[in-house]
Parts: C-alpha cells; sequence; structure tokens
C-alpha cells in the first residue's frame, strides 16, 4: 500500500549495520505471548481469590535504600544494588539503593513509614517481582514473581488470621486447577515449648537440624541431635517430628501417645493455636490441609504457625510452592510499635516455569492473541464496514481483532488458525456469518446476537 | 485469645533494637492501599481496551545486557546499572546488565529473539515498569509505569495500524473517564518530503528546530529557521507547521493554500498516510483526532506518523499523555530483517500521579478495601457459621471480609466504615440482614438472593 521508501537518509544507524544477536539472560526469564496468555490467567486467578476476602493490593518500589534492606541484618542474601551508568559526583551523595529480594522487608518498611494512614489489621496483597543474585545453577531464577499475603495488626493477631491466610492460600492454588494441593502446618511454639521445658537453650539450632529431616531422614537427624543439649530426647524429637495429623483431633491424641506428651500440659499454646487452626480449616477437601510436624521453615522470624504447601499431582514440582508463617513482629526495625503478622508467600514463576515445562497441554497453553473474533476484511472499499462490525462487537464485551489486508479469505482464516483465534466473522453486506474454528462449521450470524 | 507470650528468646535482632526510620525514596513512587485500588482499575481499564483490538500481551525481564540496550547508541539515557552486593570474580565475568529505560528496545530484542515463535504481523502490549537515573527534580519519576502498543511486521506494515493503534490509544485513555482526549497527529514524511523538494539536507536539524515551536513560539522559531539551509523557506515551513485540521479534506485544503502547496505533488506520501488515517479514524467524536503539522517527536527513530495527546479537561497535566510513532527498521541492530512497525506509550505513572493530586474525588479514591461486603461476626461461637456465609457470598462473586473479632457490632460496623466497604452482613441465625453503608438502610437478605 503506501509504504514508501524511507525518506530520512541521514539517520546515524543505517549504514553501520552492526548486529548484535541477543541471548537470553541467565536467571530473566521471559515467556512466548502463548504462555504468557495462561500466566495474566492465573495472576488474574490468583488475584480474584486474595480480594475475595478482602485483602487489598500495595507495591512498593523495585528498590529499598540498602539500609532498609540491611536493617535486618539479612545482607548475606544474594541482594543487588543499582547504580546509575554514568554516576556524578551527586549521585554518589545519595543513598544506595538495592532491588528487593522478597515482600516481606518492604511490606515491613511499607507498614513503618505509613503507619498513621493504614487501618488495622491490615490486610494486603503483594503480587510483584523480586530479584536475587544467585549463582545461575539448576534453573534458579534470578527475577522472579512473588504473590503474598499477609495480614498486620497493632499488639494482637487472632489467630484466625493464621487460618484464614491458609484458607486463601490454598483456594489461590486450587483456582489454577493444576491437581491436589496440601498445605502443611505446624507451629514453632510446640518444639519450642518442649524445649522450654526441658531446658534446652540451644533451641534454633535444634529447630534447624529437625528442618532438614526430610532430606536426611530419621537416622542422619538423631545422630546431629545427639551432639546436642538434647542428646537424650533426640528419639522423642524425631517421634514427635514425624507426627502428621488431619484433625485437631488425630493431633491432640497422637500428642498424647507420646511418652513426653504430658510435658506440652503446662505450655499448650503451640498446639491449642494449631488444633484451633485445623478446626477453623475443616470445611476444605480431605487432604487439602494437615498438621505436620516436621515443618520448620529456614527463617528466623517466624515464632508461631509455620506453613508449606505440596501438589501431590506434580512430582516435577519439588519443594513448597507456597510457605510462609506468623512473625510476632516484624517491623520492629524501622518502628517502635509492636506489630504481629501472618503471611504466606507464592513462589510463583518457578511454579509456572515447570507447570509450563511439564504440562503445557493441561495448562492451555496453545492461542497466541486474546482475541475472540478475527474479523475479515473482505476488500479494501469494504474496511469501514468491517470495522464498524469489529466496535459493534467489541462493544458487546468480545476480544476483536480486524485482519490487516484484503487477502484471499483463506490466507485470512489460515492467520486466524496460526494465532489461535477461535471464530472467524465474514461480514458480507448481504449477511454475516461466523466460522467455528473449532468445528469448521460457519453459520449465518448477527452482532446483536451475540453478547459475552 | 491465643496469643501467647513470645517464647523465641534467642533471637539476634531482639535485644538490639536499632530503629532505622525509612523515608521515601525520590523518584521511587509508592502509593496508599486506596490510591492503588484506582491504579488497578486503570491498569485493568487500559488492558481491556488493548485486549479487545487482539493486542496479546508480553513481559520483558526488568534488564537487558547493557551491549543490547547500548546496541542503538543509546547509552547517553539515564541508565541504571545493577550489581551484586557481593560480587566476586566470577560475577564480574558475567555481562553486565541494566534496567530498562523504554519498552521499545526490549521490544525489539524480544522480536529478534524470538522471530521463529511468533506470528506476524505481532501485536502486542507491554505493561511494565521502567527505570530512568534522572536528577530528582520537578517530580521526575525514576521507576514509572509505561502502557506500550506496538504492532511490528516483516517488510511491510499497512498504514491501518497507524489508525489502529491510534484509537486504541484513545480509547484506553477515553476509558479512565478523565474528560476529553485529543490525539494529535502528523507525520515525518511530510516536512521530510518537503526539504527533499527544497534540496534542504539538514533535515533532522529543521525538524528539530520546529518540534520546539509550542514552547519557544514561531518568531524564535523563525530565527533559529534563518540560520539553516531552509532560511529562505522559514516563513513557509512556519505556516506548515502551524496547520490543524479535523479531516483530511480540511488537511488537503489547508495545504493547497500554501504557496508551496504544489511541492507535494511530487512527494504526496506523508500527506495521503495522514489522510488515510484521519478517514480511518472519522467514527471517533470530534475533537478526539486532529491533525497537527507542528507534532515532530524528539526520537530519531520514528519515520512516518507521529503521535501526541493531550488531556483537554486537565490543565494541570502538562505535555503528551501519550506519544509514538512509526518507526522504519527498529530491530535492525539485532537481526538481518527488515521489520516496520507502529507504537504508541502511555507514560501511565506521572498521569496517575497528577490525576492523584489534583483530582482524588473524581477518580474515586476513598475505599481502602477492595471487599464489597464485611461479615460481622456476631460471637466466637458463630464464627464457624459466619464464615460459612462469606464463602456462599464469595461463590456468588462478592467479595468478603469476614471481621476478626467478635467485637461489639458497632465498633465491627465503624470498621467497615473506615475501610469504605459498601455492605456490613449481620448472619444472625434467626435471620439474616444487611446493612447499605451509603443509605444507612438495614434490611433482611439471603445469600441465595445475591449475585453479582
Amino acid at each position: 500500500m503506501l509504504n514508501a521508501p524511507l525518506l530520512i537518509k541521514d539517520r546515524s544507524m543505517s549504514d553501520e549495520k552492526r548486529i548484535y544477536k541477543p541471548r537470553p539472560v541467565t536467571g530473566f526469564p521471559e515467556w512466548l505471548p502463548e504462555e504468557r496468555l495462561v500466566e495474566q490467567k492465573w495472576f488474574d486467578s490468583i488475584r480474584r481469590v486474595f480480594e475475595s476476602y478482602g485483602y487489598c493490593s500495595i507495591e512498593t518500589p523495585s528498590v529499598e535504600e540498602l539500609e532498609v534492606i540491611s536493617a535486618k541484618g539479612e545482607v548475606d542474601k544474594e541482594i543487588y544494588v543499582i547504580e546509575r551508568l554514568h554516576a556524578d559526583e551527586n549521585s554518589k551523595k545519595e543513598a544506595r539503593l538495592a532491588l528487593h529480594f522478597d515482600q516481606t522487608v518492604p511490606l515491613a518498611r511499607y507498614v513503618a513509614q505509613h503507619f498513621n494512614d493504614l487501618v488495622f489489621p491490615f490486610k494486603r496483597y503483594q503480587i510483584q517481582r523480586v530479584w536475587r543474585g544467585e549463582r545461575p545453577q539448576m534453573g534458579r531464577m534470578r527475577e522472579f514473581y512473588q504473590c503474598d499475603i499477609d495480614v498486620i495488626n497493632v499488639d494482637n493477631l487472632p489467630i484466625s488470621f493464621d487460618a484464614e491466610v491458609a484458607a486463601v492460600c490454598y483456594e489461590a492454588i486450587e483456582s489454577l486447577n493444576i491437581g491436589r494441593v496440601q498445605l502443611r502446618i505446624s507451629n514453632r511454639k510446640i518444639l519450642i515449648g518442649l524445649l522450654d521445658e526441658l531446658d534446652v537453650s540451644e533451641k534454633i539450632q535444634i529447630l534447624r537440624i529437625l528442618d532438614k529431616i526430610e532430606k536426611i531422614g530419621s537416622e542422619e537427624t538423631e545422630k546431629l541431635l545427639n551432639e546436642t543439649e538434647a542428646a537424650q530426647w533426640s528419639k522423642d524429637l524425631i517421634k514427635l517430628a514425624g507426627i502428621k495429623a488431619k484433625s485437631s483431633k488425630e493431633l491432640l491424641d497422637k500428642i498424647n501417645d507420646l511418652s513426653i506428651g504430658n510435658l506440652f500440659l503446662n505450655n499448650p499454646t503451640g498446639l491449642e493455636e494449631l488444633a484451633s487452626i485445623l478446626n477453623q480449616l475443616s470445611h476444605l477437601p480431605e487432604d487439602a490441609v494437615i498438621a505436620d510436624l516436621s515443618i520448620v521453615r529456614g527463617l528466623d522470624y517466624y515464632t508461631g504457625t509455620v506453613y508449606e504447601t505440596q501438589l501431590l499431582d506434580v512430582p516435577q514440582f519439588t519443594g513448597s510452592v507456597c510457605s510462609g508463617g506468623r512473625y510476632d513482629d516484624l517491623a520492629s526495625g524501622y518502628i517502635n510499635k509492636h506489630l504481629p503478622g501472618v503471611g504466606i508467600s507464592i513462589g510463583f514463576s518457578r511454579l509456572f516455569d515447570v507447570m509450563r515445562q511439564t504440562h503445557a497441554d493441561k495448562l492451555g497453553i496453545g492461542p497466541k492473541s486474546p482475541a475472540d473474533i478475527m474479523m475479515i476484511l473482505p476488500s479494501e472499499e469494504e474496511r469501514y464496514y468491517a470495522a464498524a462490525t469489529a466496535r459493534r462487537l467489541r462493544e458487546r464485551g468480545y476480544k476483536v481483532e480486524l485482519y490487516h489486508a484484503a487477502r484471499k479469505i483463506p490466507d485470512q482464516i489460515k492467520y486466524a488458525s496460526k494465532k489461535g483465534i477461535p471464530y472467524v466473522w465474514l461480514p458480507f453486506s448481504d449477511g454475516h456469518q461466523v466460522k467455528n474454528m473449532n468445528t469448521g462449521d460457519q453459520t449465518p450470524a448477527n452482532p446483536e446476537d451475540w453478547t459475552k
């Protein structure tokens, strides 16, 4: 058509023709349009569940001051700092900025900074990218999405929120339709309370050993425990960590069966909390939630409930797809208030990446366009009519792509097929027709009869 | 309730109590939940319009190799590079990575890299953050969202796409309901073709002078033109750049009225393209689109159509809210193919920020929660029933927050009011009631009658 030869002859680039062939940047994934369409569906679905419980969205900047990120003493994380390529003397005076490596530190900073503008309990969700400068190994990502929900309150936070975030997280993952989901819940106060009763002071060390029980097995765990203060109770601790229960009754029965069961009488809080959570989640399907006392979580800041989540039908996904817990006082590094919280984080991008690679069909990866309908352009003279028909269908809620050139109709249909658009509309002036690309049927149609 | 005193006594942080009071990071904006709710509505709305024309979403990593970003010779931009805080010898061997400063360079790289997996014409939209290490002045942002659409094709790209991206962009901004939107369109080939006819070689220099005509005025522009090769035509060029027209007829009439009008006979492409676009957009409201020959755009890579967009009812917003144009060959730095494109970018965050500050009410900034309904918790004993009622309403499409403690009902209602939740549900076992928080009316209700 009107594509005239370029008139600008004096552009600096065109003569040179230096070609830099781009390559993927290790650890920074990107998806093709057909994958991205499914990724968007997932985000929409997770967001719908989060909001259905009244969680509000926030986003924080990609960066925090390095001082903020290191206020919790977490500088050993693989932090990325950013710097202007052409830094001058002025910019050197500015605060150093680092890309956030999680959404918990930014949340704590956000709550402290906007404390007076927030209504508590503050129920927020956050779906953003985070960055970790890990060694490029085993498909570890350096940039990935997390989907987090947390509730923060002033002074006290009811245990019902520990049940709520678990329910929300279960529903969010379940909504992705990738098979059975199992939440495994424990409470650090159970073990810590017991160690208190036993007068063992090396609590964190023992938690860390028990955290690895699934990886290294009972025997190895016992060996490690035997080198600690708790050596004489190592068998009991391993038995305790081996408890799995589907209901509060089963949990308490199994505790009572332990020889050290009576030690919990003086210090029942952890068990009571866990039992209460199981009761509040009893509406979920069988196998959806279990108490699993081997769950400890690595992060130091958890003080009560801890969660992990397994995909029972996706063996290719190892580890926990969604984890979290309760923390007593996360923002104390930034504000002089007592702000307990509980939250869960979905490791979105790794989950999506594994599913994309192993279950592309089940995920519905295929169509390369969001369009419902492709509008045929019968001839250049009929462009206005075809465009107007497309607009009428858009007003009725459809996504409609107008074909761009008055080519032969089979060629236009081939394009719709390549893009995976399910319907082709033929806007003939003597009567419209619609072709169902799945069945091949072509039938008369009227835009006014189509409502989404 | 069950909030026991913290059992972990040996956490390293709790004793120290070093408080780092966080402050906003200049140029990296963040919003309160009530603002974010509106921002989300805006994103949803823009996305809906983009997809309604069949544009598919892509996202690219936040970073590109520095080589990719500088392949176009654009290193003078204020680029941020990222570096691991604890860089070791290995990481120094890796490619240098820079945060992208726009979405056009990443698009070009994406198309080159995934060329064989894409269907052309490739119609994509992209809504992501970009970063520019500008001096912190006049509210300039260093991190902000752009909403871009572009169409890329191989070898030839019909001019109808120049009209389509304009329509999409108009509709997207119009959907935000912030008053009248005016797209101003020109075509660089008009001026460049004329300068060709006049045997003027300093084309880019003259474009740059005319680009500033609105800022510096005709007199100053004439002075600057008088110092160029085109000195003898400076008055004619200023007249040409002063042309504004609502229709193709008006445009061509005004050109014919110029003393240099006949010079376009040999080189009509730019005018033909612009007239064609105006014709294809004639369904839009009066004032929605005008040809404005003063529009040039600063970026060197535009070769035909150029766009700017004004908000006619928001004087607080200066400059163009949405700009773009046609480029002949953007990906030639990365692939040996001829890939013309046309695209428009909405400067989302600055627009949102200005509107947020000047039109908070009109935008509907207020509610701090996405919830439609707050469920009262009448007593701890009735928790299961209240939670079950909340679930029934969620299944019917409502967003329902269950109040967290069995406080006095007026206190619970006060919370709903503070969060701006429009309905409060009282799940009494002898009959449910709903309170409309706007009117204060309280009426009997049944979840089964509520459908969203």
